[in-house]
């Protein structure tokens, strides 16, 4: 009868949730999809929805007595991650909350928008624990998420490459590189731009938050691609489940394998983007989602999958050209977290 | 300089593990690459192995100081899969453990050997918060788990299909559900053969735990593939690290691709499977591995990733007629931990 993200919103309707936000945030689909279900569901008279809230109106499946039983399994020691930072890391997180405590703010032009410290020391735990920090030459394709200076921090890599269109935050890298010595470089790229031939076949990692549109996607990777040493290269990047449906997923699976990819990892709901002044929160009225629910959010529902893939063939990026971002390379119409 | 396994390994001995059969379990490569980079650790002097233990020689790298400072991110309240049962499953759990505890033991002919029961009722949570279980039709290729068991105590399917080629399993299954009134059906298949017209297209979800050979994943996903209604079909399955080398694992990607399917879970060792007598610690001397250790296992080394699957396309197996599983299908030269 129902679909399962029907199924999913009523299991967290009937575990006692009634947030917008936070029931968008712990179901599956897209906001797009949501949105369009929950319209299904107030058609059915199953639910209403009243100022960012979420009421459930009829409760009478046989099932329902079971359902409001069963609390989230989620692991709250580590939000779900599976990862929690060890004194090690938990030293590298005072230092970088430290170093930048005046970083420069989300900027709604670029799509900014950063993970929470946390997230950022346990995507490096992560990619310590997979072996894949020591010793390397690491290439970051956008680093909003400050992610270069918790990597340095460890001391472990070889060297860390930023490119940013960001000015702000090229200099805001290279001043804290500079003072603190780390082995950081940053420079204006736009992604646009092929990849200039100095960064080309360089590097054994690379980490990037790619467009969530198929051509963005497409070309943020690429980039990274092409910044692989080859066979044996590794790329780390987020992908949500908010602003990219199943299909785009597939296509962007496709893709990855085309490229020469192996996905070793796909953690879902690895890294949380709080909903703070200095990131999106500042610009939250500007987004698509805004305009459906008109409230501002009470939950920091935005999160990505962290996907990490491996090249087993050479690496081949799709896209080795200049390639312009238009609008529809920007945005489409599952963007609605993306400001206009 | 050295390949990424190699520093897991030699991260781990640093951080004071010395283990081969933990430090085996917790590094990412299969167990035959992982023997020979051990060789080549051991030619450069840089290890040695003793009666099951590894030990570090050389000392001196200039990040080693602060190797030996990192311990492992995994979090200890959920073992590393973000998931720790609440009340409802706990009590699964119990009823779990106590219909199952006379259960049929591990048979080396067919392969067999299983998860912790606390990991069966965590892919049952797993299931549940996707919506994949509620109100679902759900068919199991090879249930030496008894997941069908766990599955069914939820009382949330509404059927549950059960197919094995070990009698003593179908008939443990038939009977429990019986005296239990759960909602399951087992009976057996040969997996070799087509799967019956009855079940071809009936089923929301499928659960397997394939083979690790190229023809032998395709054969069991193929099974499972042709059981499902159509888009939206969801599949779940173990895959290892340990017999299946990442170029396995992206013909496996591209197969599943292939067949319909998005990948949208790849939870790294979700699932342990222990070295108790029931199960394949009855036959740990016959495994491959051991002819190369020549100690029994100190650690439970044997784990699976858990995957999601689900149809973006109609679901198309790629085996649909018969297909007899010779030598070549059931092993292969990674297949170490297979008995002969």
């Amino acid at each position: 009868m129902k679909n399962r993200i029907k199924k999913q919103i009523l299991q967290l309707l009937l575990e006692g949730k009634n947030s917008f936000y936070e029931i968008l945030a712990t179901q599956d689909a897209g906001i797009k999809e949501f949105w369009e279900i929950l319209q299904e569901l107030k058609d059915d008279k199953c639910i209403r929805i009243d100022k960012g809230k979420i009421i459930l109106e009829e409760k009478k499946d046989k099932n329902y007595e079971i359902l409001k039983s069963i609390k989230s399994s989620i692991c709250k020691e580590c939000n779900g991650t599976g990862y929690k930072l060890n004194d090690f890391f938990l030293e590298i997180l005072k230092k970088y909350n430290n170093l930048t405590k005046n970083r420069p703010k989300a900027k709604a032009e670029y799509d900014q928008g950063f993970i929470s410290p946390e997230g950022v020391i346990k995507r490096a735990a992560f990619i310590y624990e997979r072996g894949d920090l020591w010793d390397n030459k690491i290439f970051i394709v956008g680093d909003d998420d400050l992610l270069s200076i918790a990597l340095a921090l460890t001391q472990l890599p070889k060297e860390i490459q930023v490119c940013d269109i960001d000015e702000r935050i090229i200099n805001f890298i290279n001043e804290i590189a500079q003072k603190e010595n780390l082995p950081i470089k940053a420079e204006i790229l736009d992604v646009q731009d092929p990849l200039p031939k100095k960064f080309e076949k360089k590097f054994d990692i690379f980490v990037t938050d790619p467009v969530e549109t198929i051509p963005g996607f497409t070309l943020f990777i690429s980039r990274g691609v092409s910044s692989l040493k080859g066979v044996g290269g590794v790329g780390y990047f987020g992908l949500t489940t908010l602003e990219a449906s199943r299909k785009k997923w597939y296509e962007i699976e496709e893709r990855l394998l085309k490229m020469g990819f192996v996905i070793t990892d796909i953690r879902r709901k690895f890294n949380i983007y709080p909903l703070v002044e200095v990131s999106f929160g500042a610009y939250e009225d500007k987004l698509p989602i805004y305009n459906l629910v008109k409230e501002k959010s009470d939950y920091n529902w935005y999160s990505s999958s962290f996907f990490r893939i491996e090249a087993v063939k050479e690496p081949e990026p799709l896209v080795k050209e200049r390639m312009v971002i238009e609008e529809k390379v920007y945005k489409d119409e599952e963007s609605l977290a993306t400001p206009w």
